[in-house]
């Protein structure tokens, strides 16, 4: 018997309480028994997005969300700056491309970071740029990129900061007002500890005054119509109520813990899990890693994706391998929501095990002794 | 103490092993075990679509299917007809002017059905249409239109019939090749006894090639990326797993009833739920009623809203009353999904005691009668 343990950037493991709510009888959304929970489910979604403004919700995966922020802030003919150093970044252009926005891209090695004096000199040749598309996690290279520091650069120019925050939101500082953040983008199946269909997107009010001239078309993704509905506690359509009901579990989950507390572990999972990995002789892939996950390339001989299998099909374990271009050459392990020092070990005890087994010249104890000291601090 | 009983048009009651499959621990969306469970899901969806087409599924609701299915087979200038007799038919006419698109609209006046007769002058008047966007199941005035012979029109034009299913599919015939709908759109918190939060598209061949010329603006709804990765079991953006697990149960529920016996007890259920809400004083809205849900007008001196209230509060069941300009005229009952002739019997009963609490002069126990007489047959 094994048992099966998630550590995949998305899913994440859902906590008890939410998984329970998602097995009661469903409800009405045009109830007052919703309408209560919507109520809560906003403040609660205020506090982790750290803004004063709405926080819309959508029935969507965080694809949906990435493709509202864009077509709900620029309007025809208006140009994007997309930085792109992943699959995540990329996705910016590819929306940008279905809608025929012009857009001028900053192309970032992956695994590398976006330098945020490259951004000032791209709007500075573009001042007519109406969004800067950027990535605050790229979950594909496992960077964190310095997303205050391209605020800082955008904030005194015409355009709005579209940031995708799916894996930064709940797992790292993401302060939505302070930074100036214009639109933070999210999903519900990473920190915020809910299955996928859920999508967010909280707009500054310069974010909505660009909404007010946006006539690029849309429909389901009409972030103004949502808002309006909001307000009321009502959805312009029919909300995702089994996992509105859930998210309302997780928010009041974080909410207890304190985002300074859940920012904190999530560091301390995430240099454990670095520190496990490098003492086994992987090597991290990112140049400014993310403590969503730990995106890793194998020792010399080891194939990226024999890790993968083996950790599924004699552990039980569900890491994730590399995607596109980076696809057998890393492996990813979050760390990111319901997760704590114990799973870490598991996963790192596993690496082991699985290392010594496809035959690198692991010394056991290693991995795990590494993470934990960092763990013990 | 009352317990809690939902007879909405959507969400609906959720079986038990739907509720339990979604408290499960999820599942990564790239496993092989997910990519067994799509196989499974791929497969039910043909036989309760009654199609051999690719059923696309997306992480949305059903307004979102709508959407992807208008954007999918219209191309830039190309004309659309639109055939509306409620909010959901109207609902055409939104997406169309958001993308722009050119439209002529049939107008049905509400709580009647659409006329095939004027669906085939328009069309003779429009050479040019390119898509008549029709509804089955019209939810909001409770009217069922006929998709056959409006689909007998459409066939030998150049225009692909796009079908609002999502109160249709799974409650009466909708045999998707057979007729030759071009597009059939659905929803999961329908007769697919699911929450909301998924959303289906079946395209016929015609619809495809529409879909191969549309060049209207799109990403998350590009149909052909989804198809393209569910022929390998995978989805273009995450899905959402734990609604798909949760359908390959619902799935297989109906597949063990058998498409003919869950039409065969709509048909009842609805049949009872007439029977017993004219027994009790209320008259039918619509003229051609859909077997999905009962759209009534009370009792002379009656509040519509006030039997919703009262339901809600001293019985513990949410009914729907009227949406738009039908608000506060009409009560909804739905008997879609997961329903037998035991609810219909507690709704009506409730019904009565409601009417009675009210004043409407109503006699206990006819209605319940009128309904028991037809559950009998």
């Amino acid at each position: 018997m094994i048992r099966k343990r998630l550590f995949s950037p998305g899913p994440t493991p859902i906590p008890p309480e939410a998984l329970a709510a998602m097995a009661r009888p469903i409800i009405y959304h045009r109830s007052p028994e919703f309408e209560a929970v919507q109520a809560e489910v906003r403040e609660g979604l205020k506090y982790v997005f750290q803004t004063q403004n709405e926080v819309i919700l959508m029935a969507a995966s965080g694809t949906g969300a990435m493709e509202a922020a864009v077509v709900n802030t620029l309007a025809r003919g208006d140009r994007a700056l997309v930085i792109r150093g992943g699959k995540f970044g990329e996705r910016w252009g590819e929306i940008c491309k279905g809608y025929g926005i012009p857009f001028e891209a900053i192309d970032v090695e992956w695994g590398k970071a976006a330098d945020p004096a490259r951004v000032a000199d791209a709007l500075r040749r573009l001042p007519d740029a109406r969004a800067v598309l950027a990535t605050h996690s790229e979950t594909s290279t496992g960077v964190l990129h310095d997303l205050q520091a391209i605020a800082e650069v955008v904030r005194p120019t015409p355009a709005v900061l579209v940031a995708d925050c799916v894996t930064s939101l709940g797992v790292t500082d993401v302060p939505t007002d302070a930074w100036g953040l214009d639109v933070v983008v999210s999903g519900s199946q990473k920190a915020l500890m809910l299955p996928p269909g859920l999508a967010f997107c909280a707009l500054s009010e310069k974010a909505w005054a660009a909404a007010g001239r946006s006539d690029l078309p849309k429909f389901y993704f009409n972030l103004a119509a949502e808002r309006k509905s909001l307000l009321k506690n009502q959805n312009a359509f029919t909300p995702a109520v089994s996992l509105v009901v859930a998210l309302r579990e997780t928010l009041a989950r974080i909410r207890a813990e304190g985002l300074p507390n859940v920012f904190a572990r999530h560091e301390r999972l995430a240099a454990a899990t670095r520190a496990g990995v490098q003492a086994l002789g992987c090597a991290l892939f990112s140049e400014r890693p993310t403590p969503a996950a730990t995106a890793a390339t194998p020792p010399a001989g080891i194939e990226a994706s024999a890790i993968v299998k083996t950790l599924r099909t004699e552990h039980g374990i569900t890491i994730a391998g590399g995607q596109d271009r980076l696809k057998g050459k890393i492996f990813r392990i979050s760390h990111m929501g319901y997760v704590d020092g114990t799973d870490v070990i598991a996963v790192l005890g596993a690496l082991e095990r699985t290392l010594a087994r496809l035959g690198a010249p692991v010394r056991l104890g290693e991995g795990v002794r590494a993470a934990q000291e960092i763990l013990l601090k």
